[in-house]
C-alpha cells in the first residue's frame, strides 16, 4: 500500500484542545492524512472547522452517524481508513461502536467510555469485528524513558518491586472555572458527560495506567479518599489512594485538579530490591535510577545504554527534547504501522499501543476508587 | 551570666552517628561547651570516648545515674547546666526523668520515649519541675525555609489549606543490614529498644512533625498500611498513609527505609486555595511556591522578601548552603538562649524550639498508625 | 486560498536527521504538505526516499535543478509553492539562488551559506525577487520562553544589559566518529562542505543568534580561541570567546562538539541592572528570572504573567512539554502564515521568523571568530 | 597532647561575616577553642566583641601586635597555639609575618596578601620558620565532591583534560551598596584595602583555585576582559577570561559581583577524553559525571563508589546536606590534626589543606588578569 492512511475525526472542532493534539500527533510522522470529520454535532460549525483544516466541504459532516455511513459508501483509497474519537467521555462509546460495526478501525481518547458496562461491551464488539482499536494513553504509549523504565523492570534489573509512588497533579480547577463557561472544565465536572469519576477519569486513569505499565503489575486493591473541593462540585477533583499490587508491593497514588500551581505533574517512583527508578512527565527526557552499590544513573533518549524498547521510540538525537506531542504521535505511528500491515495482508510482531484492555482496566479503576471512597476508604478490589 | 552553658551528654560514644551530630550542633554557635558525659554504660568505653573529646577523666561517667548525681554535687558554674540525651529510644525516658528531678534541664532526641505512657508521664514531670526541655526535631527546629513556609501559611498567604503530600524516604534498610551487625540498624529494628514503631518512630515522626508545623494544622485521623519488607523484620520499615487534617484538608504520607537509593528524602508539598509551597530537605535552601495569578516564586535563605521568622535563623549570606548541622544547631542555640535568660532571671518572648508537646504528638502518631494498620487501614484518630 | 501550502524538499533523503526534522516540523500545524523532492543527487535514491514518503515517482527528482525547472512548468495549485533546503552548507546557496530566481519562496537551514560572499549575494537576490526567505534558526524562531525572554529585555524589565553568558555544548564529536563513516560527522569536519567554521558554523551561529535575539543587542567584537581536539581535524571543534556588545555589555561564549557527555546544551544567561534571566534548551519550558528586590520567578509556557509574544507561540496548556520539533514547527507555521497572506494579496504585521539578515549575521560571526583566532584571540569586529 | 588547640583571632569583631564563619568552622569538630582575640583595632570594640564570645577581658587585645607579644609571654597550654587572620586583605601580611616570627602558626583568609611581593615574602618567612600556615580556600579545602572530582581526574578516569568552564557569579554589588555604608562592600571596592583586584581577588581566586585543584593542571596563560560596572568603581566588579592550561586544554572563566540575582554561584565543568564532570557550590552534594559509553552518573557524599579522598571528608550519612560551614571546618580540622601531630613530635602523611603556595598562585592570577586587561585582553602568563 503506497499511500498514507486516511483519518476521519469525530469531535475536535475549532477551539478544542485535544482535537488539535490528535491532529498534530497524527501528522508528525507523515503516515496519516486527515480526510474528513464530524467536528461538531452542529453541521455548520463542523463545516467551518473543517474548512480551517483545508478539508473539502462535502467531507465535513454534521454527525458521526452521517460520517460513518456516508464514508462507508466511498471507494477504498478515498474513504477514511479509521476514525479518531476526541469527544467528551459520554460520546466515546456510541461512535466507536458504530464505526467498528461499519468496518472502520478506531483510535479513541481516554477514559474509554462513560461506564464500565460500555467498556465491557466495547471489548466484545471489537473482538468480534477484528478491527483495530487504539486508546490514546499517550504517557505510556510514547515516551522513550517510560519504555526504558518498563523494560528495566521486565528484565529484572530492579529486582522484585516493593514500593510505588505515583501522582498526577494539576491545579487548573483550583477555582470554579466551570462557572465561568470554560468549556474544558464544564463537561469534566458534569457526571452525565464525564461519568462517575471526575479527576479519577481524567487523570487518575493515566496514573493507574502508568503504574501498571511500568511495573508490569496489576493494582490488586486500593483504598481511596476522594475530595470535592471546588465550590458546587459533585465529582471528585482530588484523590488520595493507597495501593496494593498483585505481588505484595505497596504504594500511594495522589491525584488532583485543585493542586494549585501544578501544571501537569504526572510522576512515578518505583522501588525494587535491587534498584529503583523515577520519571517525571514535565521533564520527560530523564530516567533517574538508583542502585544498591552503584552511583545514581540517569538515562536520556538516544543516550547511552538504552534498551531497544526505548531506542525504538526516539525520533531525534539526544538532547533535543521530545515532549507531549511526540509521545502522543508514537501511538498514531504504531497504530498506523499496524493498520498498514493489516491492509497489506501482513502481520506484525507485538503491536505497541494501548488497547481496549487498558480501557477496561481504567474503568475498573474508577469504579473501585468511587466504591472505596463511599465505604470510607475501605480496601476495594479492582475487577 | 558571662559564660557558656555547660552540657553533659548521655550516650553518643565513639562511633555514634547522632552523638557527633549533637556535639557539633551544640558547638557551632559558641554558646555551649561539653563538660561531661556518660557516653556508654561501659565505664571504660565512656572514659575512652570522653578522652577523645578532650574531657577530663573524672567527668566521664559509667552511667547516666552516676553523672546526674555526681554533677549535682558540683558547684554552679562547674557542674553541667543541662543534659543532652542521644541514646536509643528506650533510654530516653529514664535519664530525662532523673535529670529533671535532679534539677537539670534537658535536650532529648526523638522519638521522645519508648511508649506513649512514658511521654505523657514525662510531660507531667517537666511541668512540675519548671525545667526546660527541648526535643531535637531538627527539620522543623532550624531550616530557614521551613520557618518561612510556616510563616506564609500562618499569615494566610496560601489561603485555606486543601491538600498535603509529605514523605520521608530512605533506602539504607533495603537489605537486612541489621544482620551484619550494623549498630545503627540493630536497635532500630528491635521493639525493645525502638518501641512499637520502626520507620514510624525513626522518620515518620519527622514527617508528622513537619506537616503539622508548616500547616499549623493537626492531623485529625489517618489510615495506615505498613510494610515489613526486610527479611525477618517485626517492625515496620515502610508505610503508606492517608491523612485528614483538622480543617478538612486531605493528604498522603509515605515513609520508608527500604526505598532503595533514597538517601534522606524528607519533602513536603502544601496546597491552599490561593497558593502552594514545596520544600525538600535534600536541597533545603529553596522554598518553591506557586500562585493563582503569578509565576512560580522561589525563596532562598537571606534572599529577597522573606519573613522575619526565616531571617532570624539564617546564619550566612544567601547562596552559602546551610545544611543539616546548621538546622540542628538552631535548636541548641534557641534552647541555650532561653536557658541563659532563665538563669539570668529574665524571660524571653516565644522560645522557638520543639518541646514535650511535640514529643507527645509524635508518640500519638505512632500509636494511631500502628492501630490503623492492625485494622486493615481503618481511619484512626490521633489522640 | 483554501488549500495547504505545497512544499518541495532539497536534500533530506532516507537516513537524514535534519530532513526528517524539517518534514515533521512542516507537518505539525497542518498548513503545509510535501508534494515533491530532490532528496538526493542520485535519482534512484531520491525516488526511493520519496516513495517512503508516499510521494508519486514523477515528483521525485534527481537534482534540485531538475525539480525547480520542472515544477515551474506545473500549474499553480499543483506545483510546489516553496522549497525547503536541508542539504549540507555548501549546497545551500546554489539551490536557494535558483529557486528564488525561478519564482519560488525558500526555507533554508543554517548556517545560510558556505561563504560570507554567498550570503551577501543571496540577500541581493532575495531583495530583488520579493520572494520570502526563512532561515531555520529554530531556537529563536519558536520557543515560547525565548520569545518571553526577548520581550522582557525589549520592554526594559531587566534594565540595561551588562553581562551575557552563552554556550552551546555537545559531545558527539569527542571521538573521531567521522573516521567511522558517520555521515552527519563527515561533512561537518570537511571545509569544502562546511565552510571555514566547524563547530562555529554548526552550533556557534545558534549561540550568536540566541544572544543577539534575546538581548536585542549586536555583538560588536569578539576574541576567539578555537580548538581542534579531534584527531586529524582541520576545522574547529571547540571554541571559547569573549564578547563585547554594542551597548558596553560584556560576556563569554563557549561552544564545543567535544564536550564529552553534553547532548545539546544550548543555554544563556543575561544580566541587567534591574533583573536577569536564564534559559536552557534542554529544559526549554522554564524561564528563570532574578530581581533586585523580589524572589526568583520562573515562567512557563502558557503559565501566569506572560507577554503576548510568548503566548502566541504556545500550542498546548502549561505543563505539557513542547520541545525541539514544536519550536522548529513555529518557523514553518509563521512562514506559511506569511506566504499564505502574500498569495492572497494580503499583508501581515511583523512576520516573525528568522531571515536572510540573520543568515548574514551568522556568516559574519564565523568569519570574525576565525580571524580573531588566527590573530591569537585579538579583538575583532563582527561586520 | 590531650587538650584542644588554642586559637587567637585577628579581626572578626561583632558584625563581621567572615569572623563568625571562621569561629563556627573552628568549633564544629571540637578540636579547637577560641582563647583570645584582637577583634578590632579599637580596644574597646575588641573587648566588647570578646565578651560576647565569653572570653575573659584580659585576653581581648586592642591590636594584633599586642596580642602576639603578650600571648607569647603566657605559658604553653595557656597561650594561643595559632592565630586565625580574618581581616581585610591589606591586614593579612603584617599580622601573619609577626605571628610567625614570634613562633605562632597561622590560618589566614584569602586572597593571601595585598600584593604579590608580600605573598612571595611571606613564603620565605614561613619556610624559614617551620611554622604551619593554612589558607582558607574553603571550596577546595573541604567539599567531599570536590575531593572526589580531583581524585577522579588524578586517577585518569576522565582521560586527558580538554576543556574547562569555571565561574563564580554573585550579584550583591549590582548596585553601589558601598555608598550606603555597607561595610563588607566598602573595603572590597577600595584598592588600598583590597589590592589591585576587586572581584578578581575576592572570588576570582576561588575560581582559579578550584580549576587548578580539580584538574591538577596549572593555568598557563589567560586573556582577561574586566568590567567596572558599578557607579564610581575603580576596581573590577566583573571579569570574563579565556584560559589555556599547561597541558593544552582550553577554557573560560566568568566572574562577577554584578551578576544580579546570583547568590554564590561558583561552578565548574571539566571535560576529558574519556569522561567529564560538573560541580556546583550552591548544590554541593552532587558530582555529575558523563561518560563515553555509560549513562550519566551522579555521586553524593557518603554515597556509592566514592574514592577514599571523598569519604575522608564526609561527616554525616548520605542525604544529610553538608554545606559551606562544614567544608570550611574541614580546613580547620585538617590544619588542627597536622598541628597536633607537630606539637606531639609526630609527622603525618600528606597534610590536606591549602598553603602559602596556593596563596602565591592566587596573587599571580590577579596580577596576570589585571595586566592582560590593561593590554586589551592580550594573552598573559601566570607567573
Amino acid at each position: 500500500m503506497i499511500r498514507k492512511l486516511r483519518m476521519g475525526m469525530i469531535g475536535g472542532g475549532t477551539g478544542s484542545f485535544i482535537g488539535d493534539v490528535h491532529r498534530r500527533a497524527a501528522a508528525i510522522d507523515g503516515m496519516i492524512e486527515l480526510v474528513c470529520g464530524a467536528f461538531s454535532s452542529n453541521e455548520e460549525k463542523s463545516k467551518t472547522s473543517g474548512k480551517a483544516l483545508y478539508l473539502p466541504e462535502d467531507r465535513c459532516y454534521g454527525s458521526f452517524e452521517e460520517m460513518i455511513l456516508k464514508e462507508k459508501e466511498l471507494p477504498e483509497g478515498v474513504r477514511m481508513d479509521f476514525v479518531s474519537i476526541v469527544t467528551p467521555n459520554h460520546m466515546h462509546f456510541p461512535p466507536a461502536k458504530l464505526a467498528i460495526e461499519n468496518g472502520f478501525n478506531v483510535v479513541c481518547d481516554k477514559p474509554m467510555t462513560l461506564t464500565l458496562d460500555e467498556a465491557i461491551a466495547l471489548e466484545t464488539i471489537i473482538e468480534k469485528s477484528g478491527k483495530l482499536f487504539a486508546l490514546t494513553h499517550n504517557y505510556t504509549g510514547g515516551h522513550p524513558m517510560v519504555k526504558q523504565a518498563r523494560a528495566m523492570v521486565a528484565k529484572g534489573d530492579l529486582g522484585k518491586i516493593r514500593k510505588i509512588q505515583v501522582q498526577y497533579l494539576q491545579g487548573w480547577l483550583s477555582t470554579a472555572v466551570e462557572q465561568t463557561g470554560q468549556k474544558q472544565a464544564s463537561w469534566r465536572v458534569d457526571p452525565s458527560k464525564s461519568g462517575i469519576g471526575g479527576a479519577l477519569g481524567d487523570i487518575g486513569t493515566h496514573a493507574e495506567n502508568l503504574a501498571e505499565y511500568i511495573t508490569g503489575l496489576k493494582i490488586e486493591e486500593l483504598a481511596a479518599d476522594l475530595g470535592k473541593f471546588g465550590e458546587g462540585r459533585v465529582l471528585d477533583d482530588d484523590g488520595n489512594l493507597l495501593l496494593r499490587m498483585e505481588n505484595g508491593a505497596k504504594g500511594t497514588m495522589s491525584i488532583s485538579q485543585i493542586a494549585l500551581g501544578e501544571e501537569n505533574n504526572l510522576a512515578i517512583k518505583v522501588y525494587g530490591e535491587k534498584g529503583s527508578l523515577e520519571w517525571h512527565q514535565e521533564n520527560p527526557n530523564q530516567l533517574i535510577t538508583h542502585w544498591l552499590e552503584e552511583p545514581v544513573k540517569i538515562f536520556t533518549p538516544n543516550g547511552n545504554n538504552l534498551y531497544e524498547e526505548a531506542l525504538n521510540v526516539s525520533r531525534i538525537p539526544a538532547g533535543h527534547p521530545e515532549g507531549y506531542l511526540e509521545a502522543f504521535a508514537t501511538i498514531y505511528k504504531n497504530f498506523a504501522t499496524h493498520l498498514m500491515a493489516v491492509l497489506n495482508g501482513e502481520t506484525i510482531d507485538k503491536p505497541d499501543y494501548p488497547t481496549v484492555k487498558d480501557g477496561i482496566r481504567g474503568m475498573q479503576f474508577i469504579y473501585a476508587a468511587v466504591e472505596s471512597d463511599k465505604k470510607n476508604s475501605a480496601w476495594t478490589k479492582i475487577e
